[in-house]
């Protein structure tokens, strides 16, 4: 009778002890509330929890193995795959260690750094592989440290590949797997979730298959949490596997790594690497086909697919592992036809949740970075704890620097040529500028035939819930109000709403109207004018680049634009408009105007001193209307703005 | 241009430096922001800026002198004075020192105690009045310390009666005013407000006059930011007194001590200890109506109105202060008149705020103490801080113990007599007691005709809000829903709605219906079965003195139940449902029944064996319907209860 319904929040390890007990005032005393709502339950636990928790219910799940990119370039499109291929509900993904490529290391394309990134900026429970031969005590531990800072909490445990072609053992130092476990575990306790990887086959330097299940079991006995399997091309070959596993003792998780074939020579380099023997049906029937590309990765899809069936048939196994060789083609679709890849359109928050233990509190933000969310969390990454329900504190912390230099910064994921496309390939004037804002909204080709899919401030096409304002915002981009952020006014719409919905069900979500533009001032100067009317409804930051300020928002307090009331807790506000942090914005707002579409022409060409110029007198304007039951006003504004210039 | 509206929000020092500047991003780094919605901009300001901002914005006020009272029961009454007389918006009211009465002590008679009741239970700007003559430097510097503790920012420096007939000046020692005033600076730099006294007719011991003005001018010069005068019986005694300060250079503000004669000793004992003498035109009219009270009371009045319209019209007073003598009619009377008492129906938050610094940052509360809101602030005290805009934090403080003693704790203002005509002189059953709770719900008498117009757990009449629900609230009291709380759903009204509006205008407000009471185990029993059925849409909390909780609650997280949206604010949420606090309440709300109700009645009488017997079987029921914009469903669960049990 007590608790009788199950906690929909997320379970700290505190509350988990306390929430569903009958408690005296003791102990309810020390208990850990939390504010954000969370959808799955599952935001705090620990990996191995969370396998657990999902072996429980029955609820199948998978995962994805990434290895690092060699280029800065590559690693942005890595990136938004982590993203695309996150919406389908990893449990986790996983990141190769690449010893070439200084994986510890800060470069943008380190092991280290890519997982960083999936973690902090994508929201995605990782895995950092790390590998020990050839490597230093200190070196490791230096690894470790960085990746607790970083925020990644669990590790994959490899010996690697020794550099030498004959491998001796070096005494004292780590020889195998296990000797990393177990220095993980003596240095960090049980800080990290530790992950190791099983042979199914036995591992080609192993004496033997029971050999190497013996050196399995002392990984595990060391300290490992659950084990990936190398792939294999049989189902068979893994049941039996686990089978022997258990028969030795070992209870952890096992997952099968699943590797869908997906081209000829992949496949070749892969069998080569892995020393593993490639069946003869399935050779039979690739060799044949191995120059269609298209035919090999179907039949790959399939014969992963009908293994994957099996696996999961067999009651035993509850996760897959995908090795996707950074593609996203064939993984998704054997998801997909698995009936596992699960696309939620719900959201926990109206943004994307970081995974960093760190931010599991945030659960404000200004609105201004709603479209460049990596943006916001790079430039508060230094920040040492955020605000707890409410944005504002007494002191505001500072913002990163502009100048700081990071992959998704001030960069676009298209390339110059795609852009100078979308944006003019020559600028002649002010109305050239306005004409791609319009396309961008509008959807519809500019005048060379291409449609504007992103902006400098965008690098998406519009959200589903801008397309809401479609016609307002092309009637005002069309004459100079360039707009770069907007949201509709919400009074209470269900929080399982489809465009504008977040946080769990039952709440109801609100939104004041926001609209963000750069504009000129001429129309700075008439908007002020008809602001007058509107003083108590409308709060209005008006500031140039050079930072002179405009506003007539009451001293330096945020006004709270997204909000959402939710059964049994309290009130979220996730998205404010806050004045101090729209100074800092401004910059970055104002800097994506050179960096990156000036940056497109040549120095002193007419194009780049149009942007130059719209950079150097342009207003970034935002308005608010505060009477969110009413109909939105900030169209009336404009108009007026306009009639008032006419 | 920068910053054209007004702020309207509180002015903390730093805030008031930063707000209304143009702001590059730097300057606004330090900015102080504050959640609390204050109506009148001024709740943080010291009393000496209040007052020039009247002054400046020609806006008249008043102040209110008390002295500390004999008894607890006196104290008791004073306070609901403060409550009462505070509705008419006293700039400040000041508490006497009372040098018999052990002023600085903790005894709830002391004028230490009664100032910090006004300041931190009532919400009033308040002095302290302090005399010096026959006092240690420790001593004085002990009280100024206990005083700031206490949140007190003010202190009236007096020299005080000498005890001795022939006072002696002390080597060393504080035998002037002035010595208490550079005290207090030298001690306290600038935390203190000081006021000094000034006599408008020469202080009756000063060698003369002008030695008199000297001696004045001397305190302001070492300090005083302001000055109350003597009482005096004709405007130009005033009037004339200004001038002579102004010309020696006595330009802080002087405020005109004002006496409304309200009876003929009254009259006389002032006069003999004031060493004033009064006009004879008074004393004409005065002597052949001295044993007609109201008659003097009625000529006081319309005295004291005559000349308070003098010195206002003479455009150099801005404040009035009055010598209450602890009585209510003659001041409240002459305040009206003079159109000068301001009832503003606006509140700043749902519940009435506190005066002190500390709990300045205080905007949300469990919805638990909304009648009893001086408990929750005597449980409460001892917090270091206050939830800055969230109740929940990760460990919840602690509520004071149930067992501290305190004046309007566990005590009702009624005495034993009334309440036993309310609640009964002779209790016969469970349903007698129903009888109580019913008649304090529909205002009509109980069968011996008393109305029974206060409730253990609620020492006033229902408020406005609550008669909103009168008539579900009957229906169920009859069957033995003890109700002690309630709230109606309220879906976004006018911020200023005359019932259930708060905050600044512009705003909208809301709630979440709210139900808390007492009833049997039987009830619990089928109340449970019913909730099943609303699972998602109520949440609940159900309690027994032992401590048995059952809840369907999330965890342990607080339920906001009532939140307002303001223009250019963050969301404020000041009333919650925390289940931690709950059961902090839960003790209180049972020890009520046995303190103020069974104790009422001999031991072993069986009407206190039915309140002992309420007390060790009943539950103490809360019940919140998330569902705020649907019609309310709570009447619904209980009539789905009832059907049930029949």
């Amino acid at each position: 009778m007590v608790n009788e319904t199950q906690p929909t929040c997320c379970a700290s390890p505190s509350s988990k002890s306390d929430g569903g007990s009958s408690s005296g005032s003791e102990g309810s005393k020390e208990s850990s509330r939390c504010s954000t709502p969370v959808l799955d339950g599952d935001r705090h636990e620990r990996l191995r929890d969370k396998m657990r928790r999902r072996q429980d219910s029955g609820d199948k799940w998978f995962s994805l193995e990434f290895f690092p990119p060699r280029t800065a370039n590559a690693a942005v499109n890595l990136i938004s795959r982590f993203d695309r291929m996150g919406a389908g509900g990893p449990l986790f993904i996983d990141v190769t260690w690449h010893p070439a490529g200084d994986p510890g290391s800060d470069k943008e394309t380190s092991s280290m750094i890519i997982a960083n990134t999936a973690v902090n900026y994508c929201g995605l429970e990782t895995i950092l592989h790390m590998t020990c031969c050839n490597q230093t005590k200190e070196d490791i531990t230096g690894h470790l440290q960085k990746a607790k800072r970083l925020g990644l909490k669990n590790i994959m445990a490899l010996r690697g590949d020794p550099s030498g072609e004959e491998w001796e053992e070096e005494v004292g130092g780590f020889n195998y797997a296990v000797d990393l476990v177990k220095h993980i575990r003596s240095e960090f306790d049980d800080y990290f979730d530790i992950c190791v990887a099983g042979y199914p086959t036995g591992h080609p330097e192993a004496e033997s298959y029971e050999a190497d299940l013996r050196h399995l079991k002392q990984k595990v006995f060391a300290g490992a949490d659950f084990i990936i399997t190398q792939l294999f091309f049989r189902s068979e070959t893994f049941l039996k596997f686990m089978k022997d596993c258990q028969a030795i003792g070992i209870t952890c998780p096992i997952i099968p790594g699943i590797f869908p074939i997906q081209g000829y020579h992949s496949l070749r380099q892969l069998v080569k690497l892995s020393k593993l023997e490639v069946p003869q049906e399935i050779k039979d029937v690739i060799e044949p086909i191995k120059d269609n590309d298209a035919a090999i990765r179907n039949y790959g899809v399939e014969l992963a697919v009908s293994m994957c069936r099996e696996l999961l048939d067999s009651g035993v196994v509850h996760g897959l592992h995908f090795y996707t060789l950074n593609r996203e083609v064939a993984t998704t679709e054997v998801l997909k036809r698995l009936g596992i890849w699960k696309e939620d359109p719900r959201r926990p928050l109206p943004w994307a949740v970081s995974a960093h233990p760190k931010r599991r509190v945030e659960d404000v933000r200004p609105i201004f970075w709603a479209s460049r969310p990596k943006s916001y969390i790079y430039r508060t990454q230094e920040w040492d704890d955020f605000p707890n329900g409410r944005w504002g504190n007494s002191s505001s912390p500072a913002f990163g620097e502009l100048k700081d230099y990071y992959l998704f910064y001030l960069k676009s994921k298209s390339p110059r040529e795609e852009l100078l496309k979308m944006w003019g390939e020559e600028l002649t004037s002010e109305e050239s500028v306005f004409e791609v804002f319009t396309c961008y909204i509008t959807g519809e080709p500019n005048k060379n035939g291409h449609k504007v899919t992103c902006m400098p401030w965008n690098d998406d096409p519009l959200a589903t819930e801008t397309n809401l304002l479609k016609e307002q915002l092309e009637k005002v981009n069309r004459r100079g109000i360039l707009t770069i952020n907007s949201q509709p006014n919400i009074n209470g719409k269900p929080s399982t709403d489809p465009i504008v919905g977040w946080g769990p069900s039952g709440g109801y979500v609100f939104q004041k109207a926001y609209l963000e533009f750069f504009t000129s001032s001429e129309i700075v100067t008439a908007l002020l004018k008809v602001l007058k009317k509107y003083e108590l409804r409308v709060n209005y930051h008006i500031v140039n680049v050079k930072g002179q300020n405009i506003t007539n928002a009451p001293d330096l307090q945020p006004n709270a634009v997204t909000w959402g009331i939710f059964p049994g807790r309290e009130i979220i506000q996730p998205t404010v408009v806050d004045p101090v942090s729209f100074l800092s914005w401004k910059d970055e707002a104002f800097a994506l105007w050179i960096e990156q579409w000036a940056k497109l022409y040549e120095e002193e060409s007419p194009s780049r001193m149009i942007i130059q110029y719209i950079y150097d007198n342009y207003y970034l304007v935002n308005l608010v209307d505060n009477d969110f039951p009413l109909e939105n006003c900030l169209w009336q504004v404009l108009d007026d703005t306009f009639e008032l210039l006419n």
